[in-house]
Parts: C-alpha cells; sequence; structure tokens
C-alpha cells in the first residue's frame, strides 16, 4: 500500500483500523491482532505498531488487558447527535450581509488558527504527485498552452470524467459532460441555467453558506427544508413544500452535506429523483464529498437513479486531489444545450493542460488506493477531534457524527450564543463559523461548524479543547 | 534580435521593414538600404534580405529601379476604408437566436479553412517560451496545486499585472487588481457587477459578437453607438444617447476594436473619461488589443485618464501569449468590491501555478521584443492578406486598414449580400464570419470580417482569393 510522504506510519495504520473499528469490521469486544502479527502484516516495525495502538487507546477506540492484548472497546464514545432542523415554512429572499464571507475572510489573519476549512490539507492531500502529473501534462501537451480550449473542456478530459463517474453509479456520455472551474462554479451554472432573479431555491437546513451567497448574487429566494442529521433533507417536508410553493430547483449535497455531514439513504435517494420527475424539479446534486464517504454505497449519486436528465450533476476534486487545479465538472441533464451556451458566453474554458494533468490523475491505477488512504487520515483526526470535544466541551452539546470529511457541526446547549463564542475565540486568534451563516433570518444560534482541514498544525488541539473550555466558561458566568 | 523559431527569417525582416513603411519611418519613394547594408544590420545572408526585398516587392510595398536599387513604392496599394455606421437610436433586447455560435462553430469542422479568428495561431506564438514559463511554475510552487488559492488571484501575479499596466499608461494597486478566467469572464463580471436584466448597455456599432452574446445572456439591451473605421465611437453620438437614454454602462474596445479594427485617438479618449464622469457611466473598457497595437501612443488606455475609478479595465493575454492559460484580468474602479463579492461567490480564484507563470512572461526582459516580433509578424500577414483582396474581391469593396491586430473588416458592393456569400463559402469549406453577427436587427449585411488567426496555412491564401472571386461571381450572376 502507497501511503502519503507527510502523514506518520503509526498515524496511517492508526487511521486505517479506526476506519475497521467505526465501520464494524472489528467488532466491538473483539480482541486485536497482537503487535507482531499487526506489524508483519502493515510490513512496518514493531515499535510502530505499539505506537499506532497507544494512539488508539488515547482515543478510546481500543482498550488494553493486561497480560491478553488490545481489544476494541466495548462502547464508542457516544456524543448525542445533533437534531433535526425546523426551518420557516416560507421563502426568503437572502440577505446576509456577506457575514460568511466576513467570518471566513478571518483566516487569512496572521496567527490565526482556523477551524473554516473542510479541505485537506498538505498534509492529506499527495502535492507531489499532483505535481508530475500537471509537468508531464506541460510536457505533452505544451501547444494546448497557446491555443483557445473548447468552452466544454478537452475531450480527452471529458472521456476520463465519465469513466470516473462509473464510481459514482453514472453512466455518463461525455459528450454532455461540461467542465468547469470547479464545484460552486458548475452550481453557479446550472442556477443561472434553470433560474431567474426572484425565483424560489430549495436547500437543506443547515446549508452551505456559499450556497446561500450565491442565490443571493444572483437574486434568488431561498426555501430551506428540514434536514435530519444522519440521513439528510426530509422528502415530506419538500413534498409538502412542493405542493405550496413555487419552487424552481433543489439544491443539495445528497453526500456528506456541508455542514451537517449527512447522507441521503439510497432508497430516498431514488424517491427524490421520482418526486422531482413528477414536478418537474431540476435538481442541482452537488457531489463534491462523495469520494470522502466511508463505504462505497454512499458515493452513489442521485444522477445514477436519473433517467430523463433531472439531475444536474456537479463535482470536482478540490476536496480530494488538487484544489489548486480549479477545475470542477457537470452533467446538466435536460438542461445541457441552455447551460453550454451560458458558459460559452460568459466565460469559455479552462486550461486543456490542467484539464489533461487531471484526467491522468483520476485515471491512475493507484487513484482508488490514494482516496482509501485519504480517507484513513481524515477519519484518525475527525476520531481524535470528536474525543477532543468530548472531554472539553459543556455537557449537553451535539455533535455529528459524519460517515467521512472533516466538518463537524456542533450544536451548543441552548444558552449558549454560537456568534458570542465565535467573537470570543477571535480574541484568541481562533476562527469558528458560527451556525447562523448556514442559514437565512439568523437561525442556527447555537449551531458551531467545526472544519477539520487546510494547513493543520498541533496548535489546532489546543486550540479546539481551549474553544470547548471557553464555551464551558461563558455558560457558567 | 530574438525570432519566433517558425517563421521564416526573411519574412520576419520583410515584416518589419513593411511596418517602418507602414507607419512611414521610411518614407514614400526612399531608397532602401542596399542588399549588403542590411544583411549586416540583420546579421543575416544577403541572400535573405533579397528574398525578403522579393517578398516586399511582390506586396507592392516597394518597387526595384534598374541599376539603382529598392524604393519605397510611391503609393501604397489604397483600398476605399468602411463607413461610419449609423445604427437605430434606440436599445434593443438582444436577440440573436445564437447566430454567432452556429457560425463560428463550424469553424472546428473537419477540412474547414476558417476566417473566423481573431487570434494569433500556434505559427506566431512561442509555445516553447510558455511552456518553460509554466513548467518552472509549477516546479517552484508545486504546494499551490492542492491549496484554494484566494479569489482575487496569487499576490505576485497581481504585481506583476500592476507593473505591465504601466505599459497602458496605468499606476494601479495591485491590491485592487483581480484575476480572471480571461477577458470575456473580466468583462462578463463587470457586466454583472454595474446592470440588472432589462438595463441598458451602449456598444460600438459593429461590435464584438461575444458582446452580444453575453448581453442576451444577461438580459441586457443594446445601444449601438455610430462608429468611424478609423477613430471609432462618436463621442458626440454617445453624448445624445447619454441625454436621452438610461445607459447603464458602456462596453468598448478603444484599441483594435473587434471587428473595425479602429482606435480612438487619445483626446477623444481623455474627453470620453470627462463624459463618463459627469453622467456616473460605468466604462468597461476591453483592452485584450491593446499590445497589438502598432505605436506605442495606442497602448495608452482610457483607464489612464481615469482618477475617479469610472473605468473598469478588462484585459488578457489570450491575444499575445498564451490563450491556453486562460487568464485575464480587470481593475474593477469604484466598484471593486462589488465584483469582488461577485466574483468570489460564484467561481472563486484560478490556477495560482499558471497566474504565476504569466507573471514570469510578462516581466520577462524578453518580453518587450517578443510583442514587436509578434506584431511584425502579423503585420505581414495583414498586408498580404490586404493585397489579395484588392487583386480578388469586386471593385467597390472596402476594407479597414487596422493599426494592428488580424482582423480586417470588409464592406461588400451594396448589391452583394454577406450572408449569402457565407452560405456559398461554406458549400466549399471556407468559413467567414458575415457581418450581421456584429449587430443586433440584422444590420451589416454586406460587411464581411476576415481572421487571419488560427492556425495559420497556405490553403488560407488560395481560400481567401477564392472568397473574393466567389464574390465577384455572384456580383455578375
Amino acid at each position: 500500500m502507497e501511503f502519503a510522504e507527510s502523514t506518520p506510519l503509526y498515524l496511517q495504520i492508526a487511521g486505517q483500523m479506526s476506519l475497521a473499528i467505526r465501520q464494524g469490521t472489528l467488532a466491538r469486544g473483539e480482541k486485536l491482532p497482537s503487535v507482531r502479527e499487526t506489524a508483519r502484516q502493515y510490513g512496518v516495525a514493531q515499535t510502530t505498531v505499539v505506537q499506532a495502538y497507544h494512539w488508539l487507546e488515547d482515543a478510546r477506540l481500543i482498550t488494553a488487558r493486561p497480560r491478553s492484548g488490545f481489544y476494541v472497546a466495548s462502547r464508542l464514545v457516544e456524543l448525542p447527535e445533533p437534531q433535526i432542523s425546523r426551518p420557516m415554512k416560507r421563502p426568503r429572499a437572502v440577505s446576509l450581509d456577506w457575514l460568511g464571507q466576513r467570518v471566513m475572510g478571518r483566516k487569512q489573519m496572521e496567527g490565526m488558527v482556523s477551524f473554516s476549512s473542510g479541505t485537506p490539507g498538505l498534509d492529506l492531500l499527495n502535492a507531489d504527485r499532483v505535481r508530475r502529473a500537471v509537468a508531464r501534462s506541460v510536457q505533452q501537451h505544451r501547444q494546448l498552452l497557446c491555443t483557445y480550449p473548447g468552452s466544454d473542456g478537452h475531450e480527452d478530459a471529458r472521456k476520463a470524467l465519465a469513466r470516473y463517474a462509473v464510481g459514482l453509479g453514472c453512466s455518463l456520455d461525455p459528450e454532455r459532460i461540461i467542465i468547469t472551474g470547479g464545484c460552486m462554479d458548475s452550481v453557479a451554472l446550472c442556477l443561472r441555467t434553470v433560474t431567474l432573479p426572484g425565483d424560489v431555491v430549495a436547500l437543506e437546513s443547515p446549508t452551505h453558506f456559499s450556497f446561500l451567497e450565491v442565490l443571493q448574487a444572483l437574486q434568488l429566494r431561498a426555501l430551506e427544508i428540514p434536514t435530519h442529521p444522519r440521513h439528510g433533507l426530509s422528502l415530506d417536508a419538500l413534498q409538502l413544500a412542493l405542493n405550496t410553493q413555487p419552487i424552481k430547483a433543489l439544491l443539495l449535497v445528497p453526500t456528506l452535506s456541508n455542514p451537517l455531514g449527512c447522507c441521503m439513504p439510497q432508497t430516498e435517494r431514488k424517491r427524490l429523483v421520482q418526486m422531482a420527475q413528477q414536478h418537474n424539479l431540476p435538481v442541482i446534486e452537488d457531489a463534491i464529498y462523495a469520494d470522502l464517504a466511508e463505504g462505497d454505497a454512499m458515493r452513489r449519486t442521485l444522477k445514477s437513479y436519473d433517467s430523463s436528465g433531472q439531475v444536474m450533476l456537479c463535482h470536482s476534486f478540490s476536496k480530494t486531489l488538487a484544489p489548486g487545479l480549479r477545475l470542477g465538472w457537470l452533467e446538466a441533464g435536460r438542461w445541457t444545450d441552455a447551460l453550454r451556451q451560458i458558459k460559452e458566453m460568459q466565460a469559455g474554458g479552462q486550461s486543456a493542460v490542467l484539464e489533461l494533468a487531471l484526467a491522468d490523475l483520476i485515471t491512475q491505477a493507484g487513484h482508488a488506493a490514494a482516496m482509501r488512504q485519504l480517507r484513513a487520515g481524515i477519519a484518525v483526526r475527525v476520531e481524535q477531534a470528536r474525543q477532543v470535544i468530548a472531554r472539553s466541551f459543556p455537557q449537553g452539546t451535539r455533535v455529528s457524527d459524519p460517515p467521512g470529511g472533516l466538518l463537524l457541526w456542533l450544536e451548543l446547549p441552548a444558552r449558549l450564543d454560537a456568534m458570542a463564542l465565535h467573537e470570543a475565540c477571535l480574541q484568541e486568534q481562533i476562527l469558528i463559523a458560527p451556525g447562523t451563516v448556514f442559514a437565512t433570518a439568523g437561525r442556527f444560534r447555537h449551531g458551531v461548524r467545526i472544519g477539520l482541514g487546510g494547513d493543520w498544525t498541533q496548535a489546532h488541539w489546543h486550540a479546539l479543547q481551549r474553544v470547548g473550555e471557553m464555551a464551558c466558561q461563558m455558560l457558567s458566568s
């Protein structure tokens, strides 16, 4: 197995075992293989395995029994999960006063320890693998640097994306795939294609603040739909809304929704596509986190159930491979021609050299293994963060338990105001995202999104604990 | 002097001398230096100079006098210039039925000899210089491939652009420069910032069909302003329009406007900025062709006269360096903050690695020389094309004489319909752009734009002559 160079070996092994425990491959109470056996299995020194076991012990995932060995903990740390959201039943014009940008903009500030990012940093991604692919592409396709690309993207890159999409359960025609400047660019293009200013767009609640911002920029109204912390958007609530509101599009993240981390069950996905077909509702599916979900079943998209072109699939590799390539893609179903014209007129194509580097990366034999390894590295960090939160945050704090990804959603006890905590954290150079940026109308006043991505440092662990302590202090004062 | 590898040496010399003749550095009737002297001056063989002189003779720019030498032709081939446009005085909703896209889309067709492009091809650009810069940047900044870039563009690239902008007469703050996905992306962002659907935007007439398309996509109305074939947009007509119409923005190309190739005199530029300030009119200045203009004075932008942030400057190096980088930039004056928010929300940043490669390219010592050489290469081709047109098109055809760039605007005799000629050309696998795509309401029925860019081949010379022959046949039938 190929490992990222930056993550210590013991942490990589701990990450894989932590995944196995959380997924139930290693059952609760089960005895672990001996240190010697595990060392042989991974081809590492026994001291490395001892380090990994100690880390798992610290994380309370395993316990040591004297003179017997290591056992999977009989009960993992259980944290109460967030509650289902109950947003207002009427659409609202979005008017955020750029709160999200002002909050998130602070991550650029010198000395700030930021929990604003859900994107893996250089410690989790493989920058050298990306560099080699781009360098090869520049060498091989230099003439493309001096030629206007087609607006849809290079044919070979679109073919590679169609092959990749099989892993999302989709059988796509490369001729209908359109490459964009990133997943948000894809989403904005889809919205521009199927809506006009004043139209109502249905969203999860809470939802990604960038979605609210793009709605505001396009002068669209948001209708926030109740969303379950594990199972995602409530289809019953959506059905009710469709019966009573002039919804022109639904924009959602079925797998690892931001910020909740929820995943819609496959039966629900199938039902949603049927509902969309009945109501002729364009569904904009953001699948950017699909590759971060544990378990292949989670990666099957809404689009995979869509036989009539009702789903507009948006995706990019910015969360899994290379945020700096600035490439995304989409398949716009029935709206392909209309979207293609809008894109061609307003922006044109992307760098074909980078598109072909991406095509190389996602078709390399090692790509699936790299994704597994990335998920394991992420799982380690998230598990550890949940431990820190369990130990340091006030009793009654609810925390999401997402099956992948780097985002945790916290609900603080009702007496605690997340914006006040956000302000207090800023005083100590710590950035957390208050829940209010994930909804219109100042809702989720007790919510906090903790992003465990970006350039991660030891300081983050201390800072996370410190946020919990501050929350406790605010509660007791 | 450094030359592109692809252009034969004699043609490069001929191009430079042709420029000197057209600019008047070599006066009409003046005796040229001897072959020996010119060979010494350029450091080339005398046979090369003889070839160059023969080319210039073929192009009727010089004449040989027996036993005396070569003289600048006493009278250059004079072709009548196009007439000033007289568009309608009321704004119109743009509804092109995607004519431009349908026409231009045909350039992709196999075997087509296309005159649709105004962008230098691989024979005029230096793909290897670009490749080296990109390869260096990838090597040096590999970590940027795996990091989300800021939406405004990399700081070092913005600094390089500010330095470059000095050549456009501008003193810009790098903090207010915003890098985009190309010049049209810049223009679309500016329009989205200062207009709402239904607003009126003033344009040159004829204007770039992509401008009309982006207006249509944004549901803006076009008000076409009379435009002189040499001096550009009529300010008197604009003043009249400002007094009577609710113009929300002016979008124009002061240097080498597409398709006319006209350049607004500097005094007019100054006056236009004053008018814009008086009327609080946002002026979107597309300066993409500035580096292709012969004579440094032509490169001075409207923006250089703008002390109050009234001008939104849009630019890219897609016409001069590397269309495939897909980078542009802008400085949005008083609308910087608003535009920044729109961009950040809808698309985000570009690839920082490509931005830094561009920064490297435009700050290299040889860049100015590369631009001179590009202009010389272009001048050769355009001069030769004007010869072919003078010889093969019907009498009464008017042709623009742009001081740079690869676009020629033809006005056919009144009895000839350009769309019919376009259709006839398609039958022979030749693509020309009929005038109607450069205006609303089917105007310019006798106009033809001949683009001398793209991948140029010997077949283009035959095809251009054939277009003229077909025009003559249509006239006589």
